[in-house]
């Protein structure tokens, strides 16, 4: 089969031949690829800032937001069907953890991350396990949904977590109106009632999000967190989401919180620096927020069957992969590139 | 009545005579002390540290950690009568506002602090609301209990929270055994099942730590690190609680903390400065704590009264108010110093 | 001012003049009524179903469900002024026992409930505590949210507290499409994602409960339970929310309820009889639902201001009190009977 | 090896040889038995009492209390090996469905359950999953800890789910302080600082509970829904965990209950059967508890290995398995009779 492997760091990725996997393990599930998303950490692998992280053996097969149809399975699957539509969650968990049966899956003790650590979805098939396919509605197409498996998944599960504790008529800030915030707005749009105050640097992101269902959308400037705070009747927000978290977004985003308010880190890049003083006499959280669970991503899409919430796609066949790299990287991509077989 | 009243900034206190209150106002109680702590925030007052915070005019009675019987009750008072035996909450709150129609009367919008912006507890007669009045057991005495109303509650209100999410087996390390640290490990062990891991610079407050049940004691040295993570099978706790919060106790503290592990931040002085990677990678979270709600001080009072929660106390009499606080400054004190009538 | 009393049970009541009350205790606050809600327990204290319960002694002025504007307040009254358009909760709590200070302020231990044991709302003006009234939004009018006040609130109340545990996905069936299950539908999809079967013996109650929300109507007949069983799969629903509670709608019902459900018990009239066998082996649960607290309908208040909670009403001078009374019992009534000044 | 079987209903069952089971499939575990507990249901099973709900097939092996140690693991097995000390969750579950991936196992849509429908325990070897096996303590022994696995793992569920609930302070009514509601005691008191108050017909069992902890002991007669009245202050206990469920047990056990209070039924025989206005009028909940889940069963090994928790058993060779039915069924067991090789 085809699949697009990183051969050397700093060094264009080549579209090559290799075997086609077999559901050797018990649990194994091989999926054929319908769509496979190009995310920004693909050009950050290739500049080998994962080289030590990962410790994957070059060259190997990236990929990791895949969505497609059952191919073959092991002998102890039972949860999907060859021919099955499904979506791929990005991590491989071992169910026997005290995180995994919890449902916590994303803190497995022995987890694989395809894509990241072994070969991923830029192929014709991949090689995953029972526990991370999610079966899909008849409804939804592969290739619509493959970028909801990673940026998607992680932007479900901050807006859950952050809508758990929010009431009518709690404000909620989302800073950063990109790939995820598109997300986490239309998530918060469906499961709660708290006014929504979406910020971005970028007016056309704004104008985006108000017309996605934020209450009230601030192009961010030197006066976005006195406008913050006077949307929000000067107490500031029961919850921030910030999808940013670098260029200043996490001092000014403390600045828009309510007393007793939680701060949702999602983006990041900068650190967290706040006296703990104004942490204890506000008494505010800082909630760390990483991909979902496997639930979670059973859950997104059902808002995704139910046409909550949708993502602008591109799509380009598996062979123009360096095309799609290059327009992610230069800005010229709408929503999210995807390679299709 | 007797009152020792803050006359000027950087002045000794001085014992006067003024005026018994009066419960003018329906919702007004006048406590008769029992018992008032001596913080060391009552020195930081004398220092000046927060004459523009509270805005206070001088000359004004200090004391906000404040037990003893009701003295006099307003017209609309319907919860206490005369003679009751009282611990006073330290905060006289609306119970109108939607923090206070929550319980979280902390967080109330309009809010008196008696004895740091309004006349406290070092005197005869202390004025407060019926709001903050809680009745205690017949088995306790106010000097006793005095000291439970702020630093106590403080403490509670931590570790209830902490233990909320505490399971059998879990881990929680405790940094700092002094009084605090000391209410909080009686408090995690009476509601808990978890492992406690106590952590302090002085070899004696780790003795004392581990003699009132403390799991494991560990003296703060250059490998506290190393010997947590060794008695957390190197997966660190699922809390730290931080009594301590400056000299690079939460540095230190975030190493100790386990993968989705809440980090407590009760003590202050530093800033909480980590990197938003490490927290979204291992999706830690920071929460803040404040002084606990009054239902937290109602509790509070009834692990006192079933002797699962003791303060060792030094009992000056009222006079004797300028040695109380010699003896604080100069760490003389062993549990905390009480003014009594 | 004009109220309209009963004088003996059994007996039509009487449209009087009374003195306007006054705000003479320093929570008071006196509401001029701009609409006032027709309920069916209205009829019921008529026919002297409340005699013992409440103990009322008559004459009295009944009505229990208000709106209006502020007109006088006591003088310890912070949170509302004079002219404020307010909603009133039915219940005037106390404030200081240990439900009120956790926020749940309808198990208050010594509340009253104007228009049952005390002077209600069918009249020009109603006396009731600061702690009762809700401010509400400039664009919404007394007499068009006034009968949210209690049977809006109820449903509420029983809505949220079940969509807090249902995500998207989950199933909910609402039993009985009336004007709570009217109501209860509205809030389920302001806050959830959950798929909402909705239960009526009347046909128009179901096409209207499609119409503003439900994704699957069950007309109830003898296959209604299998109906419900093939919409969930065979699983039955993950909750299930009552609003008949009579006439063998729970025994259907808990047929409806997946294992692990939530069976909630809003309506009433039979028993819940059900072995407990059966509750053990399936593990379900059944929540008693009582009306909502005031921040309940703070939050009520505001899905009303969003323009997602609408109630239909049908508007009768209060002069023509029994024509309203009458029409409800005629079943004329199409949403609510309101009183107007 | 030996098993004893059931050959028939009504009939004795019979010691035989069988062959060891393999660790044939990917996830099995094979335990050598180290100690099967001796439950009233094995005597339910010979009555037939469960033939037709498990569908198992003659001849079958009895036995779901297990404990011993791992003798071989399947291919895909990863967290146990040959030797570890081990005790056995009584179900095998599938690990895959929803209820699987939120850590309820016990409603896992396609169990498996040995002893009941499957080979178990009375034998020299079990064959069971990967899934069900929890390691213990070096310091707990399989023939000590064995008769936890099912029911001591009930009364934990229940107990740990009343506590998530229970502040210090709040009473609790255990019913019943026999075999569960001994290890339930011994549980709240290790996690709560709630005010036990235990009833049972038992004087012997009632004395037995307050030297485990229990607060106030109340033998039942005919005054005993008064005495509990008495002590809970007149208002009722915020939690009723009831482990009898039949002979009135429930009737009464809901008049002990506080307003907004939870109603656990643990016990079974008879059916809650209460009016909805009483329900609704009180907002009481009532709370089913089934066996529970594989982390349960974790941390209730945590409580065994602090020695929070301790059961009393009566031990007997395999081979005498006969006299250790007729013990249990005259009365003659004090706490758990448990078969050991």
């Amino acid at each position: 089969m085809r699949a697009v492997q990183v051969v050397g760091y700093h060094e264009p990725m080549r579209l090559t031949e290799v075997p086609v996997p077999e559901a050797s393990g018990p649990h194994d599930v091989v999926v054929k690829i319908g769509g496979a998303g190009v995310c920004r950490t693909d050009i950050h692998i290739l500049e080998g800032q994962w080289a030590e992280k990962s410790g994957v053996t070059l060259p190997y097969t990236i990929g990791h937001e895949n969505a497609g149809w059952v191919h073959a399975v092991g002998s102890a699957v039972t949860n999907v069907s060859e021919g099955d539509k499904v979506i791929v969650h990005p991590l491989a968990t071992c169910g026997l953890c005290r995180a995994c049966r919890f449902g916590d899956d994303v803190h497995c003790e022995q987890s694989l991350f395809p894509g990241i650590d072994t070969a991923g979805g830029y192929a014709d098939y991949l090689k995953t396990s029972a526990r991370s396919v999610v079966r899909i509605d008849d409804s939804l197409e592969p290739s619509d949904v493959a970028a909801l498996a990673d940026a998607g998944l992680t932007a479900y599960h901050a807006a859950a977590k952050a809508a758990r504790r929010l009431r009518p008529g709690d404000k909620c800030v989302v800073i950063g109106a990109g790939g995820l915030g598109h997300i986490g707005i239309q998530v918060l749009k469906a499961i709660s009632a708290a006014e929504l105050v979406v910020l971005d640097r970028n007016p056309d992101a704004v104008e985006l999000a108000t017309g996605i269902g934020a209450d009230h959308g601030v192009v961010a400037d030197d006066t976005h967190v006195e406008q913050v705070q006077e949307l929000t009747g000067g107490h500031g927000a029961e919850a921030v989401i910030d999808f940013v978290g670098e260029g200043g977004a996490t001092a000014d985003g403390v600045r828009m919180l309510r007393r007793a308010g939680d701060y949702h880190v999602v983006g990041y890049g900068e650190n967290i620096n706040v006296p703990t003083i104004d942490i204890i006499s506000t008494e505010i959280n800082f909630i760390g927020n990483l991909v979902g669970s496997y639930n979670d991503l059973c859950e997104l899409m059902v808002l995704a069957a139910q046409g909550k919430v949708r993502l602008h796609t591109s799509k380009y066949p598996l062979e123009r992969y360096q095309d799609a790299l290059d327009d992610l990287d230069a800005g010229r991509i709408r929503g999210r590139a995807i390679l299709t077989p």
